[in-house]
């Protein structure tokens, strides 16, 4: 560790100087220019004076970009997640990949559709015909009608969970750009290497700094690659071409031919290797979802959207009528029910659990309304506040809570265990800023309202309300509130009863911010 | 990490150069003088010389004082722990605040009431009225009758549990001082944060140095805060005055206002800058604990305190019946039943699980008998030795042992794993000891006898004992035995028959130690 | 930490600079000049370039010998494990020990017993009378006879599992070497003592190295043993007089002679002064199994050795049972069960789970089939694949693999996140290799074959594969197929239909490697 961080500065100057053309890595002038050594969870917390965050790498594709925030955030190491987001061009596809840790998305704007592939799942989908589009061999396509996992079709607003190392992609088959973000659980038990980011990609050839979420390469790493680092500054096109970054392109060609049992010259192509359309590219057709192919087979344009709604399969609800009877816990290694969970969760105002019409709405997705998330250990908090209304001060119980804000501005207060502000700043779409555990923490929307998506790292995160009439301040007797702010009983009973709203707190009159 | 070590020797000379006044930290003359790092759990537990501990800092309150053992100790970084003790004046009021981790409290000394603040349930109590000893407007209560959450009552040789992040408070409303140990678990999943201890103060104005547990500052608020420490040292008054240490005391104070719907005044009050009291404050007047209230409204003195003992409620004993039936894990979301869970045990001798009428008793807290455990993953036992009495040498097979020697004293060897002995020490009252998981320990009263509480990082310790009737000898055959050690099969089977005592060894006469 | 890399540079050549007589330590020429520093599961897993790996010490005993590879190895840092292999001879005994983790352990050749003893249970077994070999007093035995708990017979083959800090012994009945290898979990929860090996006698003078897995003393051990360890080199016996190493050497020897009742003569006999025998001994007579005594006594030569084989007792069946009715959490605190528990499974053919009379077969050992792995979190994998045979490329979603292999020779490719071959080597009997989570992994076989065991880093490990008739390219749409590799739909169909096998592949004709 000694001589490390000397090696570092020097290693830090050559990597992150390079900037990348069409398709590349563009580094924010926001960055750091002293490098921070990662640790662990458990190692470092001391969150004095946080920021609200913008991206700090951003990596383009044919049809779409990528953009990271900088995991060495004293933030993000304390909270042990990374955080990015995926712009998805229309007609575009997120390569079929997977991550080293617990995801939850939620859907910024536009729609889409997902395939996750869970291994042990049987190919319940069948692809609607496309012949009249193929340019190539038509027998083959008859004699085999493709067959595929459960496609899940999904819109803004929507909260999508991921288990780590389960593969999916996504396709933009709606009319506009498709925004997602994404809290990683690097530092979840269910990822056993180190707290790094890391994508897996099954094909196509993206950027190498984008399978590591932006992150340098390591110390044993910098010698032999900082010189070729040095050379990506310019010769971007060139790197794309010298190697394939997907899982394919590290195995050796003729296994990769006998293994598929196909020719030398397609398993080659499977590498990738001169690929330069980066991790999300356009597709020359459109993929139609499940509704779609099945509105165009019946020829009724009135089917409504809505009724994809309940996901929730029969065997899901069968499992719950199961579970009542006590008998949840009981595997029986069948476990082919887990091919029909559902991975996605509503957070529009018909799924709201607080709303205060004169302060805005609260939507919750737990492991109760969304039971992946109890095997993620992670859920979220929609928020959405009108105008200058305040969403009650309270402190996670048993989570950190990773703020994004998707829409409006507002201002945010945190308070550390010395009675600080570690955080007093007005925020605005397209921030992050995280709510540390424990810390307190007040929300007050401006003139615009304020909206935003809290991920939290507990599968049931709870709060403690400082005020409003589910607080703390309820819970504790007049007399042990007057004797410890020092004030007289009238007051503590003022505290306990002035606010009688729940979790949203509409403006006092003439209040703004 | 290089200069950290350079800069930290700085940083320390000015930080704990400090001395507290009448509210003050007094850091005892054991102090090390070489600073040392802070390591996780995991990192580092080469315990070759352990040291029954003493506390290092001491922080002096209006009605009461805390001290905290040093988290720098190899041992409680070993075990991921910190440990604390509170002396609470009569009438004194530990002010409501959480910790960052799962807590385990004994009682030592005298008596009082608790009250625990759970998010989502009820307030259920009712205060009895005290209007003759207010000062201020007796319409409002009239019509306010106060409720707040439940209250519990506690005396000597109980155990009680605290998850984190769950506030609290606790009153001393006997007639002697009130002394308790706690042991807190900045080491358990529920501690996101890093494994330094915080406690979030929700009142009052407690020392700055209180709230962490007397651990230095870190790195990065070095240079900011040390020419701040330096001024402790002379402004020690000044700066309880300059700000808040609660809470609310980072909010900005119109927002407060707001929210609380209270007027700026009253807001400002909250924040407590200019309180000097710390963070045990005396009452103005008696809490009464709800038998005492209800013994007032019979004017019946016969009411045996006993009685409150089985704490169970109806709806424990239910969820028991329940679970009999098979239906444990079944959650419904209901969990109004987690507000009336049991939060105490007791430890004296009608709770003895093992006695020996020649040797003494042990009693041990766990998930079955305090199931509340379970979540927090911790357990305790209570140990009592007549004079000269042995507990059986055993080793811990899945927790570390914390031991505080609340009477008497007696000798302690613990055993590593090549058969070195780290610690061989006469120890005595108000001494703490960890002994590691999986290492062999040894202890033998003296002529006083010798008692202690142990605090288990597992909610269902286990033991492996050496000597007696349920060793690890008995376990072995004869043969295994005798080859093992290259003794004869008689010495072979001496050594597994010879003591048929427990766990509780009656001493050998004339022996002495 | 600055200083530390030159102390222990010094600290390096001194310790390791022994070389051990009779019974010593041997450090193979492979040994890294450079140390390392230890650091936690997830602050290191940065693995470039992975090596398959030999043992680095070896520990030479009486009747056979340890072998432990260097935990000190990036691999092995990274998935927090450490490994070993014990070579026990005919008539040896594994003196009585336990683990500071859970271990897993797979018999590479021979047969023998083992005794597990966990606290709490019972002495079920009589050991059959041998009074006729005795040298000592039979009228002692005639009133005693020997009790002690269950023997558990094993073979090649099988696959065994035990608990941290539960003690067992392990003894060679057969009629050759006993060759186990075991992986310990040091990063698992159940151990909270740091990640080094620890192994604890309860008897017998094991050499000082043998205890730590081969692992240097840490830092502040160094100046105080550095010189002990200079002299080591020479006198290698007289350290071994010096003092004992197992866990009752570290007492006092009168207070062992007070706790077992037996004269200090006999008590200083425990401590192992003087033994050099190391942690494998000669047994001066036979220990016959239970199989083996009961065919004695009925002189019926013809009972099947394998009607031992379902271990499963009456208990274990009513467990499931009553798991299967939902009863499975429901602990009532009499965990007698426990006592019975299998800790055993087989991995010869009729256990197989996936044959390919062409390619092999696969056996896996999990939670399903071995319940107490899913307290030990800690699976195992048997492969055979026959000459050229291929085990499908595939990821491990939710562990770390370790790979012992057992005989034969095969080439091995992993490919990590940025597509590149981290190993690429061709395999042989005796090495180890780490295959990282979701690291992308291939195995083919040489011409005489190829054969392991994988010990995996969950309960219920999964795989995804690349190829074959369960693999992920089976559950993606043609189209996202075809779009992501840039290849037309026809080669798409290909990919996921030309291999049908599915997880051993047969090899194509011609192929060899």
């Amino acid at each position: 560790m000694a001589y490390s961080s000397l090696y570092f500065g020097i290693f830090f100057l050559v990597l992150f100087h390079s900037c990348y053309a069409q398709i590349g890595m563009v580094t924010n002038p926001s960055d750091h220019q002293q490098p921070q050594h990662r640790l662990s969870r458990q190692s470092q917390c001391q969150l004095h004076n946080l920021n609200a965050l913008q991206p700090k790498h951003r990596f383009r594709s044919e049809a779409g970009e990528t953009e990271f925030w900088d995991q060495n955030e004293q933030q993000f190491q304390c909270a042990g997640v990374a955080f990015l987001r995926h712009k998805i061009q229309r007609r575009g596809l997120l390569l079929p990949s997977f991550t080293n840790a617990p995801t939850l998305m939620y859907i910024v704007q536009g729609e889409g559709i997902q395939g996750a592939v869970f291994p042990g799942c049987a190919e319940t989908f069948q692809s609607p015909s496309q012949q009249s589009q193929h340019r190539s061999d038509h027998r083959q396509h008859e004699s085999f009608p493709d067959q595929h996992q459960k496609i899940r079709k999904f819109k803004e607003g929507d909260v999508i969970a991921l288990p780590a190392g389960v593969s999916h992609w996504i396709y933009n088959n709606g009319q506009s750009q498709l925004v997602l973000v994404a809290l990683v659980d690097v530092g979840s038990n269910d990822n056993q290497l180190d707290e790094n980011f890391r994508k897996f990609f099954l094909a196509g050839n993206p950027q190498e700094g984008l399978v590591r979420g932006g992150q340098r390469q390591d110390q044993s790493q910098r010698q032999s690659r900082s010189y070729r680092g040095r050379h990506q500054e310019e010769e971007e096109s060139q790197h794309q071409e010298s190697d394939g970054n997907n899982l394919l392109s590290g195995f050796d060609e003729n296994l990769l031919a006998e293994v598929f049992n196909i020719d030398t010259r397609l398993a080659r192509k499977l590498q990738n290797e001169r690929d330069n359309r980066g991790a999300i590219v356009r597709m020359e057709h459109e993929i139609q979802s499940p509704e779609e192919a099945e509105e165009e087979q019946r020829e009724q344009g009135s089917q409504e959207e809505e009724e994809e709604e309940d996901e929730r399969s029969e065997e899901e609800r069968r499992r719950e009528r199961r579970r009542s009877r006590g008998e949840r816990g009981s595997r029986n290694g069948l476990e082919e029910t887990f091919c029909t969970m559902r991975l996605k969760h509503r957070t529009d105002s018909s799924f709201a659990d607080i709303f205060n019409p004169r302060g805005g709405r609260i939507t919750t997705v737990n492991g109760f309304n969304l039971p992946i998330l109890n095997a993620l250990q992670l859920s979220a908090e929609r928020g959405v506040l009108y105008n200058n209304a305040i969403y009650a001060p309270h402190w996670n119980i048993n989570a950190h809570s990773i703020v994004y804000i998707t829409r409006g501005n507002g201002r945010i207060q945190i308070v550390s265990e010395n009675g600080e502000a570690i955080f007093d700043e007005r925020v605005q779409e397209g921030q992050v800023i995280t709510v540390p555990q424990n810390h307190a923490v007040l929300k007050k929307a401006g003139r615009q309202g304020f909206e935003w998506i809290a991920f939290k790292t507990n599968a049931n995160a709870k709060i403690t309300q400082l005020a409003g009439r589910v607080s703390v301040l309820r819970g504790l007797p007049v007399d042990v509130l007057a004797n410890s702010f020092g004030i007289s009983q009238e007051e503590a009973t003022k505290l306990k009863q002035n606010r009688q709203e729940v979790s949203v707190f509409s403006p006092r009159r003439g209040s703004q911010e």
